[in-house]
């Protein structure tokens, strides 16, 4: 059996097994809550505590439901997002927070790398969790989309899945990527402008595609990534309707896929932007299965993380 | 028996009834505290989520301590209130709230509807309550004023009660008139300048004043309002002083009113504007005794709307 | 024995007896910790409410945490760091928490004396709390300095300790002073540039030096304070060099003090003005130890004005 984690910075380099591991928690943990088990003691008496240097009402949010559904208190630490906390003065935070004597910090912060540097530093048993780091990794979010992705289809292996949009700034793409590829899916494919695709030795594996129509071809899951609209002026693309026309998801695009695709997004979704509003609302759109399944991947990690 | 609540959007159309069951709730609750119980698990194991698109510590403060002392957690989403969310934007957040199955979901928006909307677009069995909405309606604030006022004038049939000062911008006023006049009160009378009456076909059964001594005169209860004091442009009155004049309430104003006269005030107050400081602090001021029945209030609407 | 506290705005004029009462609990919930006690319930159902009117994250969560571990709900009431409520403003604020029956409010404020103040307006049973109050006490800061030197030092009439910097306008140093004469520490000198040394009357006591390399000659801890950056201007000394080689301390300086002296700082330290960082992270710093003692202390205080 692959370790038990202390820390969860990355999923790049876990092995299948502790994914895996971590999927089939947070599946239980969706079972026993569809059973009426609202909340769980397994983390009485711990303390979690949520340090965000980037504001994120939505991902916070979910980690602290997911903490106290396991019974855990849950501290909101207010840097203010004014703060660029780094170097000596992020370590003396961390100290300060261990002092506290803390079980877990999870961590935001626009600084990729970060949450590796706490791990390094940290002088206690405290637990890291990274929560979304620059542009490195978002693992949670890989997790849960993974989950969402087996939930319809667990043959991964014959799985092809596109990755469109801003996939050079996104932590969310990586993540993904990373889950997707050490759970055996036969075929990540990744669209976007070309100033907005990764430099091309990293995941060299996946295939490049600057026509949607291309990529979406016959595609089982689509994973569409949230627009920063600073990110247009790096395009050649003048403006969000010539965006939508190239890189956006609307029905005529989603026919050319496999049937049962399954249309994704982080959220918060842009309508009309990267997604039509009826495919994010569409029968095949599993946007919000992937908030819900976020509360049980982070129960998950949590629970990984914390358990004695 | 009128129905179980699922929600609370407003008093308006509500029936006597349930309106009785709430307050009675209330009261129980009360007496509970007072012979020492501090805590309830009634709510354990159940969500609550405060999402408040216009700051208002006080109220905010107040669910959060009713949905604790019924045992449940509470969650504050900080959206930010430079946010704009409506429409859409809206709906997601919403959706995404209950993606996350949270059990109810208090809001405050400056948008009048907002939570009716909210109540329309739900999906799942998430419970709405409303803590103001626009110039709409305060639900709670209706509740907790009749209370007040219950606990020592039940004989609603025989009773006079004054509301004074910027009707037309206030959802107070609005839930006021709507639970005094649902519960019998004999006469509920509008008082301030024409500039911030309501329209007159709003409440036409109700007495309207720009007298503030004939208002008052026999009256069992006074409610005052809080000045914003951008209201003050819309009237003839020059200044905070002549407003105080016109439609403060003074010891010589409050000897016209009956002898047991009860002065009730939504707070924050303003002294010296709407109320001079030796009413709101006098032996007949209720100010104090509305916000301790306003935690009350709103444990009895969660456990309505909550409670299995 | 001294009688128990209802509230703790100061620590001048406490017995002894009941500083040291505070301190051994302290101690007692330390090794609780120690041999795995992470939660107790001698205050469930009890509610703590921060009014913060100054921001201070470490403090506020220092206090969230100390509440929590011992059972009790906590509220931030968030007032907005902006607002300036004072007098009567400040007094309906206590009023409305009051008659929300809160246990006990935990107040830091820019003005001296303000805790004092609600102590004098409250009109219920709620225990008041200073966290900081203008240039006058931090008491909860005082007693966790006093158990620090306690864990290392227990023969307070053997020692000297020296506070080093801005202690004019510092509230810090204030409580520091009052728990350590209380407790028959020998001698506590302070020393920083004349400018920012107490009126010669406060302290009198107290030995005075503008040469840290006098004052720290044989110390048995030194407590070094933050500078803030503002009151540079009102010393001689033109720069944060000149200020650092005049009275930072580095591994030079502290070869002068006794050879176990502690090294302390309330926190957030800033490297290379008022310490060196390899005097920060070096083998006889305290300063985590102090961090992690704070807890020890809040709950130690909440217990004891809260405890039926």
């Amino acid at each position: 059996m692959s370790p038990r984690l202390r820390h969860l910075t990355t999923l790049e380099h876990l092995p299948r097994e502790t994914i895996e591991r971590l999927l089939d928690r947070a599946e239980a943990l969706r079972d026993a809550c569809a059973h009426g088990t609202r909340k769980l003691d397994v983390l009485a008496g711990r303390t979690v505590l949520n340090l965000f240097f980037e504001p994120s009402t939505r991902t916070r949010t979910s980690f602290e439901l997911a903490a106290r559904r396991l019974g855990a208190d849950v501290v909101n630490f207010d840097i203010g997002f004014s703060s660029t906390s780094k170097g000596e003065e992020l370590f003396d935070t961390l100290h300060t927070l261990e002092a506290m004597h803390l079980d877990a910090i999870i961590v935001r912060h626009k600084q990729s790398g970060t949450p590796d540097e706490l791990v390094r530093h940290a002088m206690s048993g405290v637990s890291v969790i990274n929560a979304g780091d620059g542009n490195r990794a978002h693992p949670t979010q890989g997790l849960l989309d993974a989950l969402t992705i087996r939930q319809h289809r667990p043959d991964f292996e014959n799985l092809t899945v596109v990755i469109c949009g801003d996939i050079r700034h996104s932590r969310v793409a990586r993540s993904d990527v990373h889950a997707l590829a050490t759970l055996g899916v036969k075929e990540v494919r990744l669209c976007g402008p070309e100033a907005l695709l990764p430099a091309t030795d990293e995941f060299a594996a996946c295939p490049r595609y600057d026509d949607f129509d291309a990529a979406i071809r016959g595609a089982d899951a689509v994973i569409m990534l949230r627009l920063q609209k600073e990110r247009m002026a790096s395009t050649e693309l003048p403006d969000e309707a010539a965006y939508f026309s190239r890189y956006g998801l609307d029905q005529r695009r989603l026919k050319l896929a496999a049937k049962t695709c399954l249309v994704m997004h982080p959220g918060p979704i842009n309508r009309g932007i990267e997604i039509a509003g009826e495919v994010a609302d569409g029968a095949q759109s599993r946007i919000l299965e992937q908030v819900g399944n976020g509360v049980f991947v982070r129960m998950a990690v949590l629970n990984e993380v914390l358990a004695r």
